[in-house]
């Protein structure tokens, strides 16, 4: 049990073995050769990081290569693929009312999911609803399979430091040098990452979901935040200093709503969850009016109400054009809660994304895509098992 | 000759040599150990690469290891180092008006320069007179050393297409679909390579400027456009359909202004050189007035001439905020032609700045920084430099 814990036989491996193993994580299965190709190594070097992965059990051989194969090339083309069960992660996204959580496979892939409801937003509430709900999921997956949880991430919306384990900020909890990593391996005896949740759905997507492949891609999350994620070259790009991806402070003017910032005229006053409702019940008269209610009335055909959502679409249409303009990606994935009355500003993101990419810009792929809070918990399991290689310092 | 002049030797060494020959450029000269440390190969792996460089010139070891050193290692201690004088490239920046030309040695080391008037900006013209460029700074640097000239490098604004060498878009030389690497290759009898001017002087800050040893870093040059080269990890976004750094275009609003590309509130319809020239004669009502006019009347206190300075740098401010904000790089450096008017919009760029700028990533260090056209065209002959190891397809 302690070898899967604590792992250091990976994080011990050259940097050639992090790349072989990603490699074979995200596109596997593959030969050697194959390997080698799409890695830039030559054979011998596949071979060499190959073989202590392959006794330590983390990949294994598939099956017995064709013999013509094995004669023209000279060496055995069995292909090779990641262990899926050889280590087990814990991933948990946390709300501002509640946890999801998802036990998952080396891939990501979740065997048993749970939620639980946070009374308090308190950091010893959470810290310890956080251990309960791992408890819990270890107990559901143990009744079925061997194996304990190699670690657990926690990913959480705010400023994040995922190298010292430290949530500097996170409105939404209202909380400031929180030294969250630590406390929940105090109380799980799991070692333990934390991550940015936006970043951690893109690490999810570019393993394994819409940005599989991709030179580059961003992820836009709308709803009671907006965030984005950026993945250039495989890399989810973290900051030099925290902060990347504040696609929600974006000035693009338009109105004299003050932010949660104190700036007026950023994406997140016009766009998010809560700006829409706001202004929803400004148009109808009505102080008492929901996010669902304003859909409603906007469905209802509610000429005011429409307006509140066609201006944040003209909003949301400026920002991914500034993303596609800054960073030109392939792709961008549209996500988050707001994606489910999405359709009511769609026609006006994309028409203002259309007008303002510059270019060649506007050939990027905007993909809208649900993404339900399991997604995001197993972003967590996914940027835990990212640290197999390159554990925090 | 013909070796310098196609360097197949190097195009066809793996992507191991590639990092290694990169690494000793930036940062050499390094032992063997120390370049095994920074690129995570193995001290096998740097030996079995760097032998082919050593062979055919590329790199040379240093003088005598210390006896010491070499008996705790095992291996010997001789720093190993780029050969500058191993091969010259020319590199070519090209405005609406005048060339500016370069020869460099392999470290973009400018040897001989020169700058020829262009009497016109036809297709035709523009080609012969790089050929007439690239000829005259041969026969300079002929006179003193040996050598041939192994590719050139062109830059030019705009929308261009490094990979098949064609211009797609040039406003300023009002170009479409210009095959101009074919067209100068055709001329001068060289290899030649193009890339957008703002991402080749990117590139040279990156191996040799105010970039090197950072995890990341924008330049955003100031003058007729504002373009934007980003670098992350060691890379220079190119973006996925050839648009990246496009931060003119940004929609930072607050004018009506129509800019070239058409749309309004862009932030080169506010802070362009061309922008401020005509805002601030409407303001002194002087339809004669030049930029350098207008930045004497600043000077000397006239208040709406001075406004429109300082709208100028509120709209540079954000857009400094925008890059900041998505990439969160470690520095911006500032440059081009309207940084010798940069005392007049200063206060305002790091003020918006400041106040627009998401937590830390207000962190990031701002740094003016003049660059004479002399090192755009270095950058073209970086750029050149840099295809020794992945030749154009």
């Amino acid at each position: 049990m302690e070898m899967y814990r604590f792992g250091m036989t990976l994080a011990d491996q050259p940097p050639a073995a992090a790349l072989v193993f990603q490699t074979l994580l995200v596109q596997g299965p593959l030969t050697r050769a194959e390997v080698g190709r799409r890695t830039g190594l030559s054979p011998g070097a596949v071979t060499k990081v190959a073989n202590p992965l392959l006794a330590d059990g983390w990949i294994a051989e598939l099956g017995r290569p064709a013999e013509a194969a094995e004669r023209a090339s000279g060496r055995p083309a069995v292909p090779i693929a990641v262990r899926a069960e050889r280590a087990r992660f814990v991933g948990v996204k946390v709300t501002g009312d509640e946890l999801i959580g998802v036990l998952a496979d080396l891939t990501a892939r979740p065997l048993v999911t749970g939620r639980a409801a946070l009374r308090s937003r308190d950091v010893g509430t959470v810290v310890l609803a956080i251990a309960r709900l791992v408890a819990g999921l270890r107990a559901d997956a143990g009744a079925e399979r061997d194996g304990d949880v190699h670690s657990i991430g926690v990913t959480i919306s705010g400023d994040v430091d995922g190298q010292t384990g430290i949530v500097q900020y996170s409105p939404f909890l209202d909380w400031r040098r929180v030294p969250l990593a630590r406390l929940v391996e105090d109380a799980t005896g799991t070692p333990t990452v934390i991550e940015n949740d936006v970043r951690a759905l893109t690490v999810a997507e570019q393993w394994f979901g819409a940005g599989v492949g991709l030179s580059s891609f961003a992820l836009v999350t709308v709803g009671a935040g907006i965030g984005c994620g950026i993945s250039i070259g495989g890399r989810v790009v973290s900051g030099a200093h925290g902060v990347s991806g504040e696609v929600g402070h974006l000035p693009v003017g338009g109105t004299d709503r003050v932010c949660t910032c104190g700036n007026t005229g950023c994406v997140e006053a016009l766009a998010s969850s809560h700006a829409i409702t706001e202004q929803a019940r400004e148009a109808a008269g009505d102080p008492a009016l929901t996010m669902a209610g304003a859909a409603r009335l906007a469905h209802g055909g509610h000429r005011e109400v429409r307006a509140v959502f066609t201006r944040a679409g003209h909003a949301m249409g400026l920002a991914l054009a500034t993303v596609a303009n800054l960073i030109g990606p392939e792709r961008i994935i549209i996500s988050g809660e707001g994606v489910s009355s999405y359709d009511l500003y769609e026609d006006q993101i994309r028409s203002t994304f259309a007008t303002r990419a510059f270019g060649a810009a506007a050939d990027c792929d905007l993909l809208v895509r649900p993404l339900p809070f399991e997604e995001w918990a197993r972003g967590g399991a996914a940027v835990a098992a990212q640290r197999l290689f390159a554990p925090p310092k």
